[in-house]
């Protein structure tokens, strides 16, 4: 495990920068506007592929990827596994056998249990589930880092694996406090006490929505949403105008919807207690309620 | 004024990326081990030179430099304005009239007052004066900003420039502690009190050595002078190690000299009070004493 600066969005240079041999192809699956940025700063670097994409829907859902999706060049498999803005999630990841399977885990690292066999690497800025923003967390296979002599010192995970992330000052208070939640989550009862917890939260909001007679409306699809961003709309603009004013003055700080899909957003990531996801859907039946 | 992540070692190669354009040359003042660092990474992205070096007396002192050590082709002019491992610090900048003169303050940014207007740009790793490791401040001339689509979004300053420092999550708690250490050196007084009592302090451990009768030996030659690293030696290893070990056992802790030069260290960033530098001083007389 490394300890790294820069934000994920530097992760989408260093991917390509260390991975991506002449000859080779970066295979992307697109559920997303991150998963798109992470596509464009490859394109930068090397040779790229859409292995698989749901853009055409609006990003409603994931898409399945197999290995007839990634050509035989492919030097390895990208996916988001969350996706904050559409309130979209991999509940089963690609299998991708030999072909490393690399995951940005930003926005739901520690909401779940992982098989971390099943990936050549995983990334995550801290800002979510982990801590503070900062510092980023690279999980990654070890044959997969190869020294670099060509490539900025910093931007070579080799230079980071050989001096354990001390090669220059780490962003040490970002992961000191990481170290507290790290303990925090173990209190919970590890990460299996806090899927359920976060299924448990998800499903109040979602089942406020499928039994609302289409008053609440979801983006994503049954089979894709997210436990972590639940992203919804009520039947029409002014509604759902309405609506989010009126949960503010009730201290729902923060639901707006991203402006690329308007609506409504709920983000319960780990610190969010049960509580305030009941609270939340005790709102939303009343605010129904008073529309009749 | 930009906040941005990875540390002053990723604008070793940020600064080459953006500001040495094909047909012009980077110029570097070598005074250490930063500025050797940030002459290799520059040598991976495009052309450079030498344009003054003490390193062959061993890094005593900051070697003067003006117009007749770079090239007409040259870019820009880099220095370290302060080498925490020798112990020296530019008391004079370089004068380079319609060339952009480019800093890396890491070790004394703060600790006086700097007449900005005569850099290019300045950058700093906050973990000396400033804050908590994890933020790197960059102070640049705006024309000196110009759009790289071809590098990486997160390598190219104008990306952090449009975006105001948010284009990604930036470190906030490091930025906000930051704030709070800026708002203290306010109440001492600014940078000008900051200045003379950091002079203050070097000056009572520099007289020390200096009236030690050779017993204590500084490193850099006197105009060269640091006042944020003290660095010396006593005249014979074994009672170096003496000095250290007692020293260690008076509560001074993280004196020894960094391992390419040995001896002695006494890092006297803005944080610490003048009372330590001067508790050290009479420690070092009563060693000097117990000696005779």
């Amino acid at each position: 495990m490394l300890f790294l600066q820069g934000g994920a969005s530097l992760q989408f240079s260093m991917i390509p920068m260390n991975l991506l041999k002449s000859g080779t192809i970066g295979s992307y699956c697109l559920t997303g506007s991150w998963s798109e940025k992470a596509l464009v700063e490859a394109k930068k670097i090397g040779e790229t592929e859409v292995a698989s994409s749901s853009k055409q829907d609006n990003y409603r859902y994931i898409p399945s990827t197999n290995d007839t999706d990634w050509s035989k060049d492919s030097a390895y498999l990208h996916i988001t596994s969350n996706n904050t803005i559409y309130g979209t999630q991999y509940r089963h990841f690609p299998e991708t056998g030999q072909l490393p399977l690399i995951a940005d885990m930003s926005s739901d690292i520690l909401s779940r249990s992982i098989d971390v066999s099943k990936f050549g690497m995983i990334y995550a800025g801290a800002q979510k589930n982990l801590g503070p923003s900062g510092v980023t967390v690279v999980i990654m296979r070890k044959d997969l880092i190869a020294e670099h002599s060509n490539l900025p010192t910093m931007l070579d995970y080799s230079t980071h694996a050989k001096a354990h992330s001390l090669y220059n000052t780490p962003p040490t208070l970002a992961i000191y406090i990481l170290s507290l939640v790290l303990e925090w989550v173990k209190e919970q009862g590890g990460t299996k006490s806090i899927a359920k917890l976060n299924e448990e939260k998800a499903n109040l909001l979602y089942k406020t929505i499928d039994q609302s007679d289409g008053f609440y409306q979801g983006h994503a699809t049954e089979d894709s949403r997210s436990y972590m961003n639940v992203t919804f709309t009520l039947n029409n603009q002014e509604k759902t105008k309405t609506f989010l004013s009126e949960a503010k003055e009730h201290g729902f700080i923060g639901l707006n919807g991203h402006r690329s899909i308007g609506g409504c957003r709920a983000s319960i990531y780990n610190a969010v207690p049960y509580e305030h996801c009941y609270q939340l859907t005790e709102f939303m039946k009343n605010f129904q309620r008073r529309d009749k």
